[in-house]
């Protein structure tokens, strides 16, 4: 392994490079489309422009809805079933809703709905009935731990489209910030604030390109042990945490958040979302997962290039004033995840300072908007 | 051609019967998550279960979602845009906003927010600026049609699920009951109610399976001209009809429809979805539009399998009283659309009776609950 070269995340097949310019142009149309909720008598939050979910006014509360991919989570899932006749699409059905509500919740909203977007590749992916029927139960359980409505969804085939044998997973979640003084689009993140964060469960459902690939360059591939009795690849099937009843129970304990990021594509460097020019200030690192410790090493990747891509241990993010910083933390671990006063918010130029490790990332390291 | 066999539906990749087994448990998994939302002091309305769109109680209104696919309609662009050099996106996204759009107001919602879901088989198809801003361009055209806020969207790089070369399409659209009166999910349907049906503007985006199955059997395929100038490509690809201008403009009109069905997949059929026993009797066909009925012929369809998938003219079925009924045809024309007063509905056994066309369906020809 060490003779080989290190594998980057555009090596693995993602080049961020060409799809981050449509993605600009098409958020310039999207944003031109917001006059028109005046005619339906509502506004748009313009503030969520750009931010994880879209937040519409609508009187009595703000609306917040957002559509969200898998990725190519299930490729694992697949070929971990092919190796060892187990089926992983409960957890899956996790993932994805995580994908989802993870966002949703963002912005200070309450999950109500989530429909689901199940493509095939055929017919066929759904006449094998003990997958369909794990991908239904986890889907179900995820639901009742985010304590949401199941709404529906669709199941198409689309042969010639997704490939034969596989599906393109997702979820749409629609949701209402009440009252709307939960509403949390970064207006009132400041200087002082406290950053904590929240622990991952592995890799969640970002960032599985460069682990497939790294999965090739191991002799004994997902079945490689990272640790006694666990397999690199059950390792990366662990599901997405739900943060949803974190945010549900900070509300109730009187904390409302200034800011939140759900730390997916990007990896840390999606502490900089927030437009505002803040330097965020990192003092204590949470500890890596198992399965991301593992990657980094196989991967020959240096910290500053691990930090930009993954999570790294730390799933979610939650900006409060210092005085709710160890009460967030605790309200987190009392919801049985892991949680650690990590950092603050300081006057000063963009950027984002990881200090025991000495990694730097600035406003250009990061250009979603 | 007239040698060969007739071509079903089944026959061109889609089996339903392996597909709805799976909805349908997962149907009663997502009914068991309703009580969720009372913990968040809302409840569903359980009548929209198994509806188009999936409706909840907010209190002051009704908040209805949806996630919607395009299914393959982009294999035909595709391929013309490979044989013409013309990029068909704008039209495709209309295509993608109106299969979500359709679907939610069928409940009496006004649309507010549409998410775009754009799974590209890999990096490069955003790379191809021309198609990536057509499809901009088309999608922001719609909304505006539709006049609901494109709030952001997700646009995934998923090789290995995704075809290289092709995009997984799909949108959710979020909007409200407002007032609540309006709510049109069948309660209100019922004897000596009157069935208006609004123009398709071709096959829409349901039976493409078929459709390009049937252009393998032309000796010039997508480039077979079934009128003089207007090939058979082209003619598949006229973008879907966007209905929400109608309904908006009959509830302003003071026309509340009792129920709405979309005229997507299983074609006529869909008329049956309501649960009542009732029976629909049609009176009055539409015409075939230009491109069903090339399609009927060439495949060597009768008028039974051809009404039981595709819509044949008719892309949407608004259900009101008597009445109402030519004054719900003429707000549909003021908007563009033509529509007839085609038929009634009686107490009776349920059924669908096209009477011109001597077709009797029956429940057993429709399961999806």
């Amino acid at each position: 392994m060490t003779s080989q070269a290190p594998l980057t995340y555009d090596q693995a097949g993602v080049n961020y490079d060409l799809i981050d310019p449509l993605k600009i142009t098409a958020q310039r149309a999207a944003a031109a489309t917001a006059s028109h909720l005046a005619g339906h008598g509502f506004s748009e939050v313009k503030a969520s422009r750009g931010e994880s979910a879209y937040v519409v006014d609508v009187g009595p509360f703000y609306m917040a809805s957002i559509v969200e991919c898998l990725g190519t989570k299930t490729l694992v899932a697949d070929e971990m079933a092919r190796q060892t006749g187990k089926s992983f699409f409960a957890g899956i059905a996790q993932d994805t809703i995580a994908m989802a509500v993870n966002d949703l919740i963002t912005v200070g909203a309450t999950p109500l709905v989530v429909q689901a977007y199940w493509a095939a590749g055929g017919s066929d992916w759904f006449g094998d009935a003990q997958r369909a029927q794990a991908l239904v139960a986890g889907w179900k359980a995820a639901c009742d731990t985010c304590q949401v409505a199941w709404g529906g969804g669709e199941t198409p085939a689309l042969a010639g489209i997704v490939e034969d044998g596989r599906i393109d997973l997702a979820a749409s979640c629609t949701g209402l910030i009440n009252p709307k003084e939960r509403l949390s689009v970064g207006d009132k993140l400041g200087a002082d604030d406290a950053i904590v964060l929240l622990a991952s469960s592995g890799i969640h459902a970002n960032g599985l390109s460069l682990a497939r690939k790294l999965a090739e360059r191991l002799p004994r591939g997902y079945l490689t042990e990272i640790e006694p009795g666990l397999t690199y690849g059950e390792a990366l099937l662990a599901p997405t945490a739900l943060y949803s009843p974190v945010t549900e129970a900070l509300w109730k304990a009187g904390i409302a958040p200034h800011y939140c990021a759900n730390i997916t594509g990007h990896g840390w460097r999606k502490l900089l979302r927030h437009p505002s020019a803040l330097t965020y200030r990192i003092h204590t690192v949470p500890p890596k997962t198992a399965v991301l410790d593992f990657i980094q090493k196989q991967a020959g990747q240096d910290d500053r290039e691990a930090y930009s891509t993954l999570n790294m241990g730390a799933g979610f993010a939650i900006f409060v004033k210092a005085a709710d910083a160890e009460r967030t933390a605790q309200v987190a671990r009392d919801c049985g995840i892991a949680a650690w006063v990590a950092g603050t918010v300081e006057a000063g130029e963009k950027q984002l300072l990881i200090e025991p490790l000495n990694i730097r990332f600035s406003e250009d390291d990061l250009a979603l908007r």
